[in-house]
């Protein structure tokens, strides 16, 4: 029997199966159809092609090394083809009945390790708090530009979640505006706020860790499961038990843990389904709310991208899920990790 | 220089690339990397397959031959492996904090003709006219069910656009809820109608008769445009010009006006693109608006899987689209047609 379930915070709905759900071995038959695009033959993140990026805004090297040269452990650069450009002004005018606006915003790549073949699923705990602390550094550096609002991270990895190179990376963007899906989660949960009183996301967490079937995995700070309206097969949402709705106000002495359950969840994933393509982001709050929201909460999302959207979930935003999020924990939770 | 955009409907904006544009030979170039995957050996749409599909809801077929026989121009059957089942009532209930309801709803399957190897772009007009008025009557059965409040007819076409079959069909699925997408267009519209008093979509084809650098082809009926906050490149909608908030309510003597136009302009679309995967949607009232809408306006949404959805767009519900409308809307005009 099929089921509709309906997201607390944004109210949009999705149908799970429930018998003849889908399992790892089929997603995996699938992904094995589409053969990797053939590599370049020489990757500018390596090391010795700094000179083909542009230069270090941001960088973890060891004093006796020089910048924009090798020895770097993690470097962030503007991205070469940006999907926003940082210089000019906002520029907000009307065509008739239509509204445009310059493109400004900022579009930074963080090369997260020099090894060209390692993920974050094999990176130390040590390499993925580099990278947290590096998304830290470049929000909170970027929220000083008074034209940006909104800063999102993301990481695509494997061509079909729309990496174009095969090289550990992930990428911050700053924008003038607050999107659409923001606002609408926004909406949602201060909404929840005003009827309740509480966070609906520490409501979650609550109920998660009541009912434990969707339980990942949690440490002392963070909790991962997979939610209870997954858009996407073996979707997994981290997020800090301690109410917080601003990422870059993670203390340091959160990192750690942060970078365990992360390193943790991505190897699960990899084992559990071998590599399949992904894309994390990182919903916070925008940043004209630099003070703490009581309504929101932080939290970084996994999506799995092992369905093609058609034109149903493309005409309805309704997405059909074919692994009931319940079945996909226990999965997750059984892959046998290293450490 | 790239600029924001924002569709006066939804308020979504949209990235345009404005300088170095993504051509069509870009895109073909692209989709030459993924191989078509190997099809089954015997097709269930071909005539002759009859028996391994559900019966036929709805044929056209010449009164001497015999129901799920061969001899059909064009079956309409109810889908295998549907997304929602039409037995059981909603029973919608609460967990804790979550809500859900069973998925009953209604999946069929539109069979459009018996050649396998056949597409819309390459049909004839009569027969593209046998497939909407296929979709009409089926929308007029279905909305008499009245668990149902909203129905929507697509088509995947090509295995990325998410068809699981390679023979031409389109789908039909009616629904228990009105989806969030809906229900934001409606409001949309609905607020534009409250401020102005005239439908936004009547609004849009007017600039867009005026302005001309959008347009793709009109005929008497309907105009086909390359819309100004296009998600995707090479988007397009086709649109009544005259007033009609529901599809279904399509008069006879407009389905050829409609088929003419529907059928040349994926003629264009596979001329420019070499036959790229795409789906369509059409966008209609819910039926509990069975009665004619002011603000609300029906139409064609034609969207082209050329560029993955990648984390930043999942993130945030903002599109990037590195082909500006009015550039893919001249290569589309351009297009040499047979007929």
């Amino acid at each position: 029997m099929q089921q509709l379930r309906r997201d607390p915070v944004t109210g949009r709905w999705i149908i799970v199966h429930h018998d003849a759900e889908k399992k790892p071995k089929d997603y995996i038959a699938e992904l094995k159809k589409f053969p990797a695009k053939p590599e370049g033959k020489v990757c500018p993140f390596c090391p010795g092609g700094e000179d083909r990026t542009p230069p270090e805004i941001y960088v973890d090297r060891p004093p006796s090394s020089s910048a924009n040269q090798p020895g770097w452990n993690l470097r962030v650069i503007a991205n070469k083809f940006p999907a926003l450009r940082v210089e000019g002004d906002l520029d907000s005018q009307g065509n008739g009945m239509y509204d445009r606006m310059n493109g400004v915003g900022a579009h930074e790549v963080i090369i997260e390790h020099p090894d060209h073949r390692i993920t974050m699923a094999d990176m130390s705990d040590q390499e993925v708090e580099r990278i947290i602390l590096a998304f830290k550094h470049r929000c909170v550096d970027l929220k000083r530009d008074r034209r940006f609002v909104f800063t999102l991270v993301f990481k695509n990895h494997g061509e079909s979640a729309g990496a174009s190179l095969a090289h550990t990376h992930s990428q911050l963007i700053a924008l003038p505006i607050v999107p659409k899906k923001m606002q609408e989660m926004l909406r949602g949960a201060e909404h929840y706020y005003q009827f309740r009183e509480r966070c609906v996301y520490c409501d979650i967490i609550r109920q998660e860790q009541g009912q434990k079937d969707r339980v990942v995995e949690e440490n002392e700070r963070f909790l991962c499961f997979t939610p209870f309206a997954s858009c996407s097969p073996f979707e997994m949402w981290i997020i800090p038990k301690q109410h917080s709705s601003q990422f870059y106000h993670i203390r340091e002495e959160d990192i750690a843990s942060l970078a365990q359950l992360l390193r943790r969840t991505l190897a699960r994933l990899k084992k559990t389904l071998t590599d399949p393509p992904f894309n994390f982001i990182i919903n916070t709050s925008p940043i004209q709310h630099d003070k703490e929201l009581d309504y929101f909460h932080w939290y970084i999302e996994i999506v799995p991208k092992l369905t093609p959207s058609a034109g149903f979930e493309w005409g309805t935003g309704f997405y059909i899920n074919p692994t009931p999020p319940e079945k996909a924990a226990a999965w997750l939770r059984n892959a046998k990790l290293k450490a």
